[in-house]
This record gives structure tokens, sequence and C-alpha cells, in this order.
């Protein structure tokens, strides 16, 4: 049977052949004007209404109207603007399958927040800028402020998928890491600490990673009580959700020094507006939404849907699937 | 049996207590002017030729003046000024032991130009200036050309103790790695590619990392040739000594971008004169020679040199033993 498959987004040519290619009988649907950005609002398309599945980041309401859709595909690892009971709710009763493609960016989303803590632990900031001579005081300065991680305190919050990769990429290290989700499922494979453990693992953490997705639940999550709580010389790293951190409150620990650094891949808005406070201070770092971007990931999430697709085709368990 | 200890370089207060509480019935000598950097010469000083050890980076001159000299425990990984046939035919008629520190800063050499590798990876000197919208061409451009690393090549030239730990800490990523060395010792873990092998595995490799010593055979053996051989888009890293490298050739292969990006932690020499090439490509990364630094340690290098003046009081092997 041939089903309609709506894709909302812009690919390389090479993805988009490769996807024609192996869709099979069914049938492709492009917008006239693509979406270039996960975040953005596309304008609404009466094509959408009749389609099978959707492949992409659509509107709610677009997927609302779509009263034929059997499967949404989102193309990114977050899916804030569908995580919300009212959606799962509504995708439930009309048994819509839902999908994101958190395995596409996952090991890129780690090693970014990994590239992060190298840079900070080596100064890489200060460093690639300054022709400290040997002889000066600066040169001891900068050495003895570089570390080698090993045993530092890391916490994961947020620690899913992302997280699990990244304990990967810290094992040489010898840090002592621990995570923190809402529901653990006992596969992290590494000690998870519960809410009321949580105080005490923010504040004894030289390094806490936040990968939490945006949600009601999530907004300010890390808020002027946290920073507070956090330990002299922690340093905070974002690649979840720019909305689940009070940037006002983070600014200013900032500022005293309260915490040594701020890294950062995700902000409220994006990019910030010239002249916000974040972009002034040398102790915060800012990657432009970068942290699960790679060489051919385009064709790895073209890929990605595509086996799901068989999977789907068969009616077996679906890769990725969030409702 | 007191023996007269010559320590000429400088360090924190905390681990010069520590060497004096350590040091036994030993006598320490300083001298008035402490070094602060392993590469300065040092001026002659007169109670040097009556040390039975000396600690530091003595000159060759000064070395060959003390005849009481029972060993010299050289401060840092590198002994460029000791690493030829005259100095070591002089230590072995002297029954001189000559140790290097090399185990106190290998893995944060190794950490460093891992840093090196993750930040070109996740394009991080880039991605921290800019403020590319989502919206905008420039951002799917500068993801795409962040990478994972998985499958890339490396080639390790002077496989040696930091390239083992890299080596460690390079696993998790899934890359093809080779090392080559004059003196393969066949504990080594990873292909060692022969002399005659050794222009193949450059010319595939993705990430050539240099951690050569500075000796008559390796000035320049990074040459026009090397890079010559190399392939479009390799990137040259290089936390070995500065004078392996011909500086003008790299500069002219990084500025047609047969280089893809070069990483030097060393140069030649330290730093680079105002206006050198090296310091205006926008594909040339560089930072002051601070890959062996870290938080603490002058008091690791101070342990290291007590542990071995306990092996030397008691006539065992000394670690890090290289004459």
């Amino acid at each position: 049977m041939s089903l309609r498959i709506y894709v909302d987004f812009k690919m390389p040519p090479d993805a988009r052949q490769w996807l024609e290619n192996n869709v099979g009988e069914h049938e492709l649907i492009f917008p006239l004007q693509p979406m270039t950005s996960v975040l953005a609002k596309p304008e609404p398309d009466p094509q959408f209404q009749t389609a099978d599945i959707a492949f992409g980041q659509p509107s709610v309401e677009s997927v609302q109207q779509a009263t034929n859709l059997r499967w949404l595909s989102i193309s990114s690892s977050g899916m804030t603007r569908y995580d919300n009971d009212a959606f799962r709710t509504l995708m439930q009763e009309r048994q819509t399958a839902v999908t994101h493609s958190a395995t596409v960016f996952n090991r890129a989303c780690a090693l970014h927040a990994f590239s992060f803590m190298l840079a900070e632990a080596r100064k890489l900031p200060e460093a690639l800028q300054t022709q400290v001579a040997h002889s000066s005081p600066g040169w001891p300065d900068i050495r003895a402020r570089s570390t080698l991680l090993e045993g530092d305190s890391v916490l994961i919050v947020g620690h899913g998928a992302i997280g699990r990769r990244l304990v990967e990429l810290l094992q040489p290290l010898g840090m002592q890491i621990k995570g923190y989700r809402r529901r653990p499922r006992g596969d992290e494979g590494i000690p998870m600490v519960t809410e009321k453990e949580y105080p005490f693992a923010l504040a004894s953490a030289d390094h806490v990673i936040n990968i939490l997705p945006e949600s009601d639940a999530t907004r300010h999550f890390f808020n002027a009580r946290s920073f507070a709580t956090m330990k002299y010389g922690a340093v905070f790293y974002n690649i979840g959700r720019g909305a689940t951190v009070d940037q006002d409150a983070l600014a200013e620990f900032l500022l005293f020094k309260k915490l040594k650094a701020a890294w950062l891949d995700v902000t409220t808005p994006e990019p910030l507006p010239r002249g916000h406070m974040l972009l002034s201070l040398p102790n915060c770092h800012i990657t432009p939404h970068i942290a699960g971007g790679h060489h051919g990931e385009h064709m790895t999430l073209v890929r990605h849907f595509i086996d799901n697709l068989r999977r789907f085709e068969q009616g077996e368990t679906l890769v990725d699937r969030v409702m």
C-alpha cells in the first residue's frame, strides 16, 4: 500500500536522492518552502492534512489537523513542542506513533559536551589567544590552572542516551560520575541519585552537565538556587535546551566567579541578542546549537527514517519511539 | 650518607616544603636565581660542581664540570640538550644515571593532544566566535564540517608513553590508529609502521600527531615533502618540539588548505615573534607550550624525584631512566 510521506525540511541533494531511491512505492511530498531550522515555525500547508507519515518538525496545529497521520517521525533529538500531556493523549487516541531521531545525534552531542570539558580542562579559549613566554609569571599560572580531570566529580542531569555515550568517552579519565533523571530505568550503568540526594550531588560536583529536554517540568530547572548550591569553582555545561536555565542567575554566578565557567551549546533565544550579558563574560563559552551536528548527519537521518519505514511496513517496533 | 642535591628550578612553596620535609639526611642546594622555564639557559653556579645529584635542567657545560655528579634527574619530559651521543658517552663513562620526568607529564600531554583533536572535530575556535542563526546558511555549514572522528585514521609519530596514553583516550572513538618510532619495542599496543611503510601511513592519515623529541635526527622531520605526502584535508598536531617542523613549509600548506588545520603546542621560537605567518593563519591554532602543565604538577614532580631518591639510595632501578 502506498503511503503519503510529508517531508518538511531541507536536506542536501545526496540525502534527498537516497531518500527518493529508498522510499519504495510510497509517495514523498515536499513543501514549497522547506524548513532549515528545527526551531522555526513552518507555514501551514494543506498537503500536510492528507499525509499518512510526517518526517520533520511539523507544527502541533498541523498534526492536530492531519487526521490520517499514522506516524510522526521527528527529525531531531529534541521534541519540546510535542512533549506535553495533551499531545501525548491525542497521539494515543489516534494511535499515531511518534519517534524522534535521538540515535542520529547522540554520539555527536556527547562528543560536543566532551570537547567542552577538555577545552575547559586545558584552558583552550585562553591558551589559544595568549602568546605568554616561558619566563613570564603567566606561564606557570596557566599551566597550574590546567587540569587532568582525573578524580573530578561529574553530575549528568537528564542522564539518558547522550549521557550514556558521554560516560563511555569519560571512562579512561577516572572521574567520579553520577547521574540524575526523572525516571531512572535501572540500565544507566552509573550511580543514579534520587530526588532527595540530588541537592547533595549538585553541591559536590566539579562538573554539572545539563542534558535536560525542555518541558513544563524542566523550565528554569537550573536557577539561582541551583547555582548557589553548586560548589565554588564548579563548571556548568548545557547541551540540552536553553530554557532549562535561568540565564540571569547563571550570568550573576559567573560574574562573581562562584562558577568557574559555563559552556553552552543552547541558549534562549538562539542566538542571544547583541549585548546580552552572557556574551560579555570571559568565562562563558557559547557554541550556536551545533552539538548534534556532524558531517553526513542528513544521510544518517534519512537512513534512520528508512530503517524505521521498513519496520513500520512490517508492523515492527520502531526505533526511538517516544509515544 | 648525606648527598648534595642541587635543585635549579623554582617551585611553589608547598612543593618546596614537601621536598625539604622528605629529602631526609641529604642536603638541598638552591641557586640564587632559580629557573622558571625548562628552555632557558641558567647562569653557571660554582655550587653545582660539588653536587652529587642534580634535579632540574642544568646546562650541559655545568654537567660536564660536575665531576662528582652521580645522578641527573631532568625535571621535564623533553631532554633535547642532553640527547646526543657525546653526552650519552660522558654519562656512561662517569657512571652518572640520567632520568627524565616523563611520567609526571605524559597524561597531561596526551590529554592536551586529545583536546586539540576534539576542538578541531567540533570546530570550537570558529563555533565559540560565531553567533550564526539556525535559519542562516552558515548554520548547516558549520554542522556539516563538524565530525565524530569515528573511523578516521590517526598516525602517531614518536609513539612512546604519551602516545600510549593518547591511545587509551581515543579508544572509545573507534579510530584507526597506527604508530611510528625509531626503535619499536614491541609493547606499543597498536600497529607500528616500519620506515618503509611510513610514507604510505603518512599519506593515508586524517590526523598526524607529532610527539617527536628534538635531536639531530628529528630536526625538520616534518618538512615540505612530509606535508606534500599528507592527504588533502589532514590535520597536523604537534606536542613534541617545535624544531621538528619546518614552519615555513607548514605555513604554506596551511595557507593553501592542503592541510585542513594545524594545532601546535610547541613552536620555534616560543613564543613566535609578532607578525609570524603561523600566527595569522585562521587554521593554525597555537597554545604556549602548556601541554604537560596541570594543577599540582610541581608536587607530582617532587614526589617523582623523592620516589627515585629512595630507589637511588637502595641501588634500585630508577623510574624514567634514559641513560
